[in-house]
């Protein structure tokens, strides 16, 4: 830190949304300047880091040109151009999490196959080159109803991944390249941070519990710390170490997991860098996940994980049936919430669901941070 | 917040050192455009507000200027040009703390005068137009040694404070206006942040205390919650609770005290804005003073001043001897240590005891917060 500080070195993000705005919030109480590689001049990190630059990530040229002049660069979404990270890293560029990690983990294909083959608890799965294929191996007994298919590649946010519970749901398979997974039988849908730097040190963040609307499909809050019985917390936080061991991976790891009803834990899903399921930290933690990303890639000592206080997080998300310019209903009314604690990402434009902001709950007593979460849900809406 | 969000309102604040860059990141959580004038454009808040401009903010000109097209104004540095806000507060601009407020506490004489006359605990004290003047008080057996003597304007981070033991100490008197003070039997020095809102509410942090460094009559460390009686605590809390409701101060406002060894608190001085001793607020308080100052000038609910976790705030002051391009020895080092949040204010060119930045460290257990405080003291260097 002391010559990333006086040396001017330059940090790129791949990605100004709210991960690279809040990544370059954190950035800058060490003085570290960010470079922001993305497409919108208002993007939600324009105007916190160093110097944004606009252009499309996932497109060779652009990503190249940008990461050249640069000392380290990172990414806050997986679906960056793998080709030209290769050929920073190539040229010697320091980027992580490496192009070989983000490969893994951007196609849900060779990441099932990654934490598979590597005996980490997966739920049985088949990849798929079109809807044709699922069907046929569906025909031939070979995968059966329900199950869950998945597109291998830019999914995000819950989109390209569809629950086809019988028949009828059939006609809405993708018909892109895609896996089929077994369903597990939820009971609890958890999230676990893991953080590792250059020289092997690893972190994990107290689990997190993920609550979901059974109509909307959504995730409706989630709290920490998860209500987990403690083996069960230290299962799922030795599965998030032993994952980001095995990657190799610098910087943070979200680990989704499923907890079946036999108290059995499934991995869901990974996502190599800061993530929804981790913002609370900001508040809730001694070290925020932005902050723990920096240390991670900086090979920096990592920071303390521990709790300072429990939370329950919402995202506000854009009302359905409002498309437009945005407006918000109700902020003022929460923050004379005890504890409520805002953050309003800046974008312009509301679409139904749009991730606009989050609301961090701050609560000693979890239960009466749940019913302020659901005061919030209520009172506040994103509309155009 | 829902209407400043959507509506592009300018903040305008004066002054873009560290206390303007912490506003700066505070209300960019909110996504509120902040404006900003100094004078250097390597200012510490220059990269993260919304437009920086450069201009000094004592001339009457610039600041009006400044101001015109804004919709609200504040401070992070009393030393403003008072008449320029004076215009624009008459032209119906918001201007928090009000240019009233900030001429009575820019100038310690009508600091004191305000604060003796309203029957606040405050040492004897008289006024002097010079040297001279302090010197036939003291011949004349008005005034007595030891005393403290404070320039009326301008003083700034223990400048323009000289304690005055013997007679060999006459000759470094100023020269210029001052305040002639009686000494007070310190026992401790404490700081109290509150802040208010247009409507008229008003919170309290708990309060600090701060540890000198004897040798230095330096600000070694402060630790926050103070080790205070509680029935002293809530005076000191009623003290600042009475005096900002008294200013009619819309934001935050620091109030130094003095214990005295009889257990009797006195006033030492204001701030009429975020301070030195609020800086812990930020990782141990819910809301921190920046966040708090943002809520009072725009009038929502104040937030909770409650503790998340017992902390420790050291100053990381340039090293006596060095001076030029800055160098910090020992960042990553103290990293290590838990519970170590560090911030880089980001200016260029260290000197003797200026401030580049400052460290909080979080503790459940505050003397070993104090311990820590220590370590980081012995490593961490800022030099040249």
């Amino acid at each position: 830190l002391e010559k990333i500080v006086i040396s001017d070195l330059k940090l790129g993000i791949l990605g100004g949304g709210q991960l690279g705005k809040m990544l370059a919030l954190a950035a800058s109480s060490w003085d570290v300047k960010t470079y922001i590689l993305d497409e919108g001049e208002d993007m939600p990190a324009a105007k916190v880091c160093y110097e944004f630059r606009q252009g499309n990530f996932k497109d060779y040229e652009t990503a190249y040109d940008f990461g050249k002049n640069l000392d380290l660069l990172t990414v806050e979404i997986e679906s960056v151009n793998i080709e030209a990270l290769e050929a920073l890293e190539q040229q010697g560029l320091r980027v992580y999490p490496s192009s070989a990690v983000l490969k893994i983990i951007q196609d849900k294909g060779l990441q099932n196959e990654f934490l598979a083959s590597n005996g980490f608890p997966k739920s049985k799965f088949s990849l798929y080159e079109s809807k044709d294929a699922v069907l046929r191996a569906l025909n031939a007994g070979e995968i059966k109803l329900p199950f869950v298919q998945k597109l291998r590649r830019f999914g995000y946010d819950g989109r390209g991944v569809k629950v086809i519970r019988e028949k009828k749901d059939l006609e809405h398979l993708f018909e892109e390249p895609s896996l089929v997974e077994e369903c597990v039988n939820i009971s609890k849908e958890i999230s676990v941070m893991a953080a590792r730097n250059e020289r092997g040190e690893v972190v994990v963040y107290p689990p997190v519990e993920m609550v979901f609307n059974p109509k909307a499909n959504l995730l409706e809050y989630l709290f920490c710390p998860a209500a987990l019985e403690p083996s069960l917390s230290n299962e799922a936080e030795n599965l998030a170490k032993r994952i980001i061991e095995k990657l190799g991976l610098v910087g943070v790891l979200a680990v989704e997991l499923f907890l079946d009803h036999d108290n059995r834990l499934w991995v869901n899903e990974l996502a190599p860098r800061p993530h929804n399921s981790g913002h609370h930290t900001i508040e809730s933690c001694i070290t925020s996940q932005y902050e723990q990303h920096l240390r991670g890639i900086f090979n920096f000592p990592l920071g303390s994980t521990k709790l300072k206080m429990p939370s329950v997080m919402v995202n506000l998300l854009g009302e359905a049936g409002y498309q437009g310019p945005v407006r918000y209903e109700g902020l003022t009314e929460c923050m004379a919430i005890e504890g409520v604690k805002i953050h309003i990402y800046g974008k312009k434009e509301t679409r139904p669901f749009r991730k606009m902001g989050h609301v961090t709950i701050l609560d000693h007593d979890l239960a009466r941070a749940k019913a302020k979460a659901q005061n919030v849900l209520k009172k506040l809406k994103v509309v155009a």
